[in-house]
């Protein structure tokens, strides 16, 4: 079993040297780079790295770790952040009444695909509390509707400061989250029914038997205030045929939402996505 | 080696007793049904069969089977195509400047997986004469802009009168074509560079790059008189990543524009497609 | 809603008139067909159909359906199977320690996807029945290994008869069934982690790692006495990469795997899957 | 336009510290990194890299950069292979009756996807000089026989002598090239027409048709003296289905074999594949 490791992952103007410095560093702390991955977006002039480093033997103790990068980025001109594997995040998953992807994230979590710490899954409908509670995950109804929708937020927002929750997860959370919710906490990670940007907006499913289409897809995506316009982590399709009524193509769909939003949560608690300018970059 | 077949396209009002009053009319003349698919749609109230059977022994003379399925198809409320396996539909392509279909569909063609006789190219440009002669197929360059598009088309629709085509294949032609046209003809497939319905319009490559997608698609379709809103034949998806530049998806989506016209085409020429109500059943 | 529906599997030698001779009988007892696929193995001059029409309005009492359809069969020199779609089968799942497709397949019984009544599980190993208890399925702890599979299968094959089981599902059962207990049962459906024929026996992931694959895959198929040699109904691939270790393969596998086994039992559960000289005909 | 760039890659023992030792030579020789790569195989104990650097402004001449990355290798222990990006390797293709490869290879050629120079066609038969001509390609006609192989692979050998090959590629070349020519000659992709392992050797169409797959794939592979063994660089599958006869198998797997080859080819020719131990570590 491997040790440990540190990840940091850095955004800065580009320019030559920048791979040299980062691995410099690292080495010069006596660190054994695991990872190194680097995207050079030439439009935008910008650098991105992912360097992963085991943390035995490294010259630096852990709590010195972050300074350290944070002053090596501003040296750079850009911006890093700091993670370590042993500390995964905890997460609050959202749901309304569907349980496909709550299960499923829930038994990949306890089979250990899933580095994250669910600490409560919260919900607008009381249904999903037995899936929870067989799972052994605290279940918080909290019933919302447009009428109590700045109200609930505020309820919302107080479970995740009490549970020191650092990502949420909209497992088919059938709710939109408004920007005052989100200026106040942006680390939130959806799965859309839907091959994005195909069928924006509400029942995508059904858009997609009325079109026709020979494939459906899901996409798991960050979130932002624009509806279903937040960078893209992950999109698999499936195919579907004139045989499948609407609600093949909304079963056939939970195939395809399992596996997007699975796939994007795991890349995501492994801090291999970076964001940037409405964009992922994803370092698998 | 199978002898030829005849191939029965039959739409029509849903009742009980469909399947056995047309495989008993078959069976009655003395055919063997090599193929028999159905489909009902339930909300539509339709049902769609394609019946092919050989024709080796069968009772009618071919020139009486036409008029004999028409008479039936009446019979039963509905309409009917019949086509026979070996008279391959004479096709056109139209082009532009790129080559990428035109070289795969000729190519496929002449390897037998394509049951149809290019009678020839048409293109609003001369750059892919070359190809077309060293396949041996007509080229013919007719020029066309926004300006003296209704003196172009009437010239194209001349030659496919003149060439006695029964199906257009549109292969990266960069021209949309007028209502008026298509009303004068329109068994017409068009290769789409995206998965429909994202990215409908121009340039879906460059808009797909900034959505940040994860996948990339092209769709294969009939054209109606909305541009890119026609039945849909068939689709294909391929993976991309934040290392991809535009010119890398126009490259991954060549793969996926080839792959989607050519079995499209396949399941048109093969009279696999039934079309109707915006939408299409693939008896593939 | 349907009403149910009766569902005919016929296999007879080929001639002409036998869609007809099966829609006909459909008809003439005032049915509605709704599905009817047919297939012709000209090598092996084979006909195979499924005919699934509703029950109401049929001309015939229930019970009478299987004797007439039997007739019908042995007058066309062949063999038919009847299924009722509202009589789902008793089915019995056998895992051993691993619960990944356990809890997918008991996730999708209770989500409505398979049509079957999981009547118990039985292991050879004690772990999952917490998991069984979370659904409410029974679990029956059977020990088994290679001193004891006598007994074992003994055991076993007597709770099948008690339970009234229609068909057994290896959902990861780490034993191979004797001849035999095929002998005596053989409605059996076993997932193999790999893309078979490739690393047929044991260890496919480390084999499959160890040959550098870019793919790996898993195949659904009914058991036989010849390992991993039965009729295959279902294959899914993954991409791999040279990152992916031994673990990551397994991981990726178990993605594979329950997709193939869900896809290929819901098939088979709706009498889609028809078996003939060591292959399968699979109307989808 | 991106300017030219230089390639390195890099194989040596896993220790701390080489990313930046890389890194920082090129950084010190003011080189701006374009790409790095790199991959651990900790069961193997290796370090792999891939480093690629602009040459506008790099303080080496170009003729001095393969003898520094050589010193530098060597101080690691390791093993280094020096590119330039402008450089495209002269390349053979071995074909005999079959051209769906070849005429994807020299179209891709021709459109600008594969960095080579396609400097001569060689084949066992005289039927594809039609197709070589139309692209303007030399086409050398080599019968090669059991009987004749020595002498038939000497005349080989003495033709990528005399063209100065760097590589060979073999596209539904239905010959087997003996050690004897491998050890001579050992720059050599294949395209097989399976899913690598399954169905190794000869006619593994039919053999799939026969086990009954439900998908079918090729595997382009570097090519050693184990038959069909060599190191993978891609593999692609599709879907079949029962109702494909071996026929439809092999035109199905034409467009895998097609894709497959292409995306190895591609890969290999912009050196982003490493062999090591019998695999390959694919930096795409």
């Amino acid at each position: 079993m491997a040790s440990a490791s540190a990840i940091l992952q850095l955004i800065c103007p580009d320019r030559p040297g920048l791979v040299s410095a980062l691995s410099g560093w690292v080495a010069a702390n006596g660190g054994n780079i695991r990872h190194a991955d680097h995207h050079t977006d030439a439009g935008a002039g910008l650098f991105l790295s992912r360097i992963e480093w085991g943390l035995d033997g490294f010259g630096l103790p852990r709590e010195a770790i972050a300074p350290a990068t944070a002053a090596l980025a501003a040296r750079l001109g850009g911006e890093g952040q700091l993670h370590f594997s042993d500390a995964p995040p905890r997460v609050a998953i959202f749901v309304s009444r569907q349980d496909h992807c709550l299960v499923d994230l829930l038994w990949r979590t306890r089979a250990g695909e899933l580095p994250m710490e669910v600490a409560l899954v919260v919900s607008n409908h009381p249904q999903l509390a037995g899936v929870c509670d067989s799972f052994g995950i605290p279940f918080a109804h909290q019933p919302i509707d447009a009428a109590s929708r700045d109200a609930g937020e505020e309820a919302q927002l107080a479970l995740l400061a009490e549970h020191r929750i650092a990502l949420v997860v909209l497992a088919k959370y059938m709710q939109v989250l408004s920007p005052a919710f989100l200026a106040r906490f942006n680390a939130v990670i959806n799965i859309h029914h839907s091959f994005l940007p195909a069928f924006q907006g509400a029942q995508p499913y059904h858009r997609a038997w009325e079109r026709g289409v020979k494939l459906i897809g899901a996409t798991a995506h960050f979130v932002t205030e624009e509806l279903d316009g937040g960078p893209i982590i992950e999109q698999v399709t499936m195919p579907v045929s004139h045989r499948d009524e609407v609600d093949d193509l909304i079963r056939i769909g939970r195939d395809a939402e399992r596996l997007a939003l699975a796939r994007a949560l795991r890349l995501v608690l492994r801090h291999q996505v970076m964001v940037y300018r409405g964009r992922t970059a994803v370092f698998a």
